[in-house]
């Protein structure tokens, strides 16, 4: 299928093919074999799509394309202030290999330049160079989602020839930046640089960090959140040698070159971008890949200071329960009771990744909610993240209604499971009794309106045992009718768990509930079970038996021990045969309660196709 | 109401109230009048709200933080590039009153040091300095929504002492930066510094480039989005004086603080924050407001780098129209072929702020449809904004499928006119007649199926004149019967935009439909007409009066000249109190009517509800 989003990567590929500026490095002789014609882009969605163009599979060493990788490593394994405390984080303006370090303390500008990045291979954790490089491999095959291998010849070629990284090397030795033998990280340093990646690996690994550290293809953890920042942060100041300033201007894409002339651009939240083609300028950046960067920024809308409103669709919809309503059918009396309560039962339903500025408005939301909202409901169904400070929010918030008899109910936090579980640790007792967890919105709904019938002291209709009389479908019917239908009515009882009736089964028989509760299952294209409706004693299910006769189109099943009185469509159609008001009133009643039905699903309509 | 969020800005206010470092400047004796305590802090939403905690109505003058307002303003008056020939982007590292010129070109470092900003200031429109301030009182007053005045002691002040400033003036007038009086801009850059602001203002110019240049209490565009990238980039490289590399590491939010003692920062499309706070640290930083904005960044994950994923909601739901169909009751040989071409209407419901990766999402969800969907439609009701990008993106794609049969349309974008008339415009004459525009998704919906059935020759229900032996309340009938009905039924016609029934009215007749199209409308709380449905010859509408006789619950409008049939409820009583079976077939059909559209709704429902 041809793609408009290919179609421009073919177009800007072909743009930009024909510059012929730029030379190869030849400072060791493997990399000077690269051919300079190669050419290659990647895009790769937060989501692991992928697009390509030119020559995406061709592997080339990494190189200084590593070291914003490596410090995010460092980070993990020593933390944000040992870090600091070895290497700055403030661009140079210098060449990538310049010394650049601080005369008093020897601690090196930035992790970008070669002293830097030294100094940050020498903080992996690993007292040998072969237990830190793979301890690098392991995480930057983590980033790309499959193995990688080390080019040997680069390896020992850059090994042989790395006289001035030896001596910065030393250099930090003497200041005590590398407190141990420098030749570790030195070795480790020039096995990293020699990594073979391509350009689409390069591409996996800023979709990595542009999606907070998971991979969106394998969804493994490559960094944690909380260094994603800081990495990104070293390659918009520090990334691109000299020029910070106009990068962040003109491009405004954190971003790393090597000298094998890949480019790595990340757009925090949104894509990761690859580029490789080996002619280099004359601050050793791929002259290709920066006027590609420059021309996707551009041509695109890419800039990580120009984007779109995190909060702007936080809230999916709202509704009270006289809107939408549990799927559990209940009696006249507590259905009107309900109704007239409504407003006690607030849904709120929440989408997206959740940061400070989305929650802030689901908290005006919360406090917008009316001062009778005796319960409000958050559905999490549609949220696929939630940072540490929208717990926190949460949990302040619930605690500033402390004083009120209000109730929260969490909904469908099940893919969240570390999210639920911080919840739940950190609620105190007295939170604990008003925050309630549930899996489905329905069953919250049916909890809040249970709650809100206790209050006013309706509980456990589904023990009442009612007789003929009282039957939604025996309105109007005269004391001989009613006897009529009682005499026609077998008794049937089921205990709880069992099946009343079942898909696919000829419908041969009306069900009068008497006492307990059923209910109509079923499953969803997941598997995940979904309750279409609960019956309560005085309603009936099955009338499709008296209507077109199809098959039954769902199992019903006995959620409580049940008594049901049972009519056969034989008698049903006696009674039809013989023009009797029963069979009359019995159809009229059928009717109206589909009525009643059809006009709460259009309210409930209404809302949900907004 | 005790909002947690304004709980922590107290708690924050608290934590640094009592921090007494720092000294209030006193280059000029206006500013060494403020008093060291007050301190303000202020976070505006991208919606418009404020949090605000101390002494944040406090005025002051605005100083430095005005740099990157007008350079805003500049880019609007001269173009990019002819800024950035002036001008440079680069930080130095050095102090805010630097010259840092270039030793060849004269162009200052950047437009955050003094000189660049009176270079800025000479390049905004307006030959004298009073046309200058004007347009900058202008443009200052957009961002933070009403007008500004000048402290003419603060200005006269500096305007006497700015010694170092005229000198740098005349500099740049010397290298041609400046190309006439030097005079005229230095003298509006005094008095841009001594405009007065609240960090309540600071607040919400801050949020308004948050907000893409608009701010988000009056809706009024403060700066063309082209630029916002633009300013944020020099705030975020070239802000906080000294320390780029720092501030973007480990507070991460662009950023500008002026020796007023205030300091602005922005949250690139989530929030926009001011702070005010007069004692100063050596390098000319508000000592409170520094530790704020690291505390914020720190506390609440605020960083431009570490943002939430942008296309993890940008589809609300997909679905066929075998799951949701039009609002148009349709005859049931048009059912039943729609039912079996469902999945050749595809509707596709989008939401949030577009941009390019949010749109490429959608450009594969429209590919992953089946190569049999006919009819793509895509709903932008809750679409916020689009960007060129994605425009061009929709265009390119509707244009891949060029040869094939397949039509698009974009339902609910009328309150995006501008994006609308972009789309309009771009069509080519081939797209023209392939793209349709539609106000809301249910006309669009019945437009496809229109399509569909036109397809398949079916066409124009509503022109057959249906007998009563066709009416759907009528099946299983004999001609006895049939006949007795129709001996019931009273012709009566009405023309096109006519009455047929009104909400409110007692509900006493049947009306089966054998010629037209009628339609139930309502409108929304907006006054938006909304139709509930559509009926087609052959169907009956007002079956109410034969079940619980409450009013008409809506009214029921010709679409067309239409011919009914109506039954009156004494009729129908005269029916039910003779036993007939006439009475309960109709019922019966009733009921199984109501039975069908349960389902439809059902499944409906089922989708919505997710």
């Amino acid at each position: 299928m041809k793609s408009p989003i290919q179609d421009y990567l073919l177009e800007l590929h072909q743009r930009h093919a024909s510059n012929k500026e730029g030379k190869v490095a030849d400072y060791i002789p493997e990399l000077f074999k690269a051919n300079p014609d190669w050419f290659g882009i990647c895009l790769a969605t937060t989501d692991g799509h992928v697009y390509e163009v030119g020559d995406s599979g061709q592997a080339f060493t990494i190189q200084s394309i590593s070291k914003p990788f490596v410090y995010g490593i460092a980070l993990e394994d020593n933390g944000r202030e040992n870090v600091l405390a070895k290497v700055g984080v403030e661009p140079t303006g210098d060449a990538f290999n310049s010394i650049s370090l601080d005369p008093v303390t020897g601690q090196p500008a930035n992790p970008m330049i070669n002293a830097g990045a030294i100094a940050t291979t020498s903080l992996v954790e690993g007292s040998t160079s072969q237990k830190k490089i793979h301890r690098i491999l392991e995480i930057f095959s983590r980033y790309i989602g499959h193995d990688l291998t080390i080019d040997d010849a680069v390896y020992k070629s850059e090994a042989e020839t790395g006289h001035r990284n030896r001596a910065i090397s030393h250099l930090l030795r003497n200041f005590n930046i590398i407190p141990s033998d420098p030749e570790v990280g030195l070795d480790a340093y020039f096995r990293q640089c020699s990594i073979n990646v391509t350009c689409r690996d390069l591409a996996m690994m800023a979709a990595t960090l542009a999606n907070n550290g998971v991979n969106p293809q394998t969804g493994k953890r490559a960094i944690m959140g909380e260094y994603v920042g800081n990495v990104l942060g070293v390659m918009a100041s520090c990334g691109m040698y000299d020029y910070a300033g106009a990068w962040i201007y003109r491009v405004g894409l954190p971003a790393k070159s090597g000298v094998g002339g890949g480019i790595v651009a990340v757009l925090p939240g949104q894509l990761g971008i690859g580029i490789f083609s080996p002619p280099l300028d004359a601050l050793g950046n791929s002259v290709r890949g920066i006027k590609v960067c420059e021309d996707l920024s551009r041509d695109l809308h890419l800039h990580m200071l120009r984007v779109p409103n995190a909060s702007s669709s936080v809230i999916r919809r709202t509704f009270n329960s006289n809107t939408v309503a549990s799927n559990r059918l209940r009696p006249h009396w507590e259905t009107l009771l309900l109704h007239h309560e409504g407003h006690t039962i607030q849904v709120i339903e929440l989408q997206g990744e959740l940061v400070f500025s989305s929650m802030e408005k689901v908290v005006r939301e919360v406090h917008r909610c009316s001062p009778q909202a005796y319960i409000i409901i958050l559905n999490f169904r549609h949220v696929q993240s939630l940072n540490d400070t929208c717990s926190d929010l949460l949990l302040k918030l619930w605690q500033t209604f402390a004083d009120e008899d209000r109730k929260f109910v969490m909904a469908e936090l099940d893919h969240l499971p570390k999210v639920a579980r911080h919840f739940r640790q950190r609620l105190s007792a007295e939170l604990h009794s008003r925050v309630r967890f549930s899996d489905d919105l329905d069953s919250a709904m049916e909890w809040a309106e249970n709650q809100v019938l206790a209050k006013h002291g309706r509980i456990k209709a589904e023990l009442q045992n009612i007789s003929a009389k009282d039957f939604v479908l025996c309105h109007g019917f005269t004391p001989e009718e009613i006897a009529e239908i009682e005499a026609l009515l077998k008794q049937r009882n089921h205990v709880v768990g069992e099946e009343v009736l079942r898909a696919g089964d000829p419908s041969t028989e009306l069900f009068f509930l008497k006492r307990g509760k059923v209910s109509v299952i079923i499953e969803n294209d997941e598997g995940k079970r979904h309750r279409v409706v609960t019956y309560s004693p005085g309603m009936a299910f099955g009338e499709v038996a008296f209507l077109d006769r199809s098959p039954r189109s769902a199992t019903v099943h006995a959620d409580t021990d049940v008594e049901c009185g049972v009519l056969d469509v034989a008698h049903f159609d006696e009674l039809t045969a013989a023009n009797s008001p029963v069979a009359i009133k019995l159809l009229r009643n059928i009717a109206i309660e589909f009525s009643h039905t059809l006009r709460r699903n259009n309210r409930a309509l209404r809302l949900y196709s907004r």
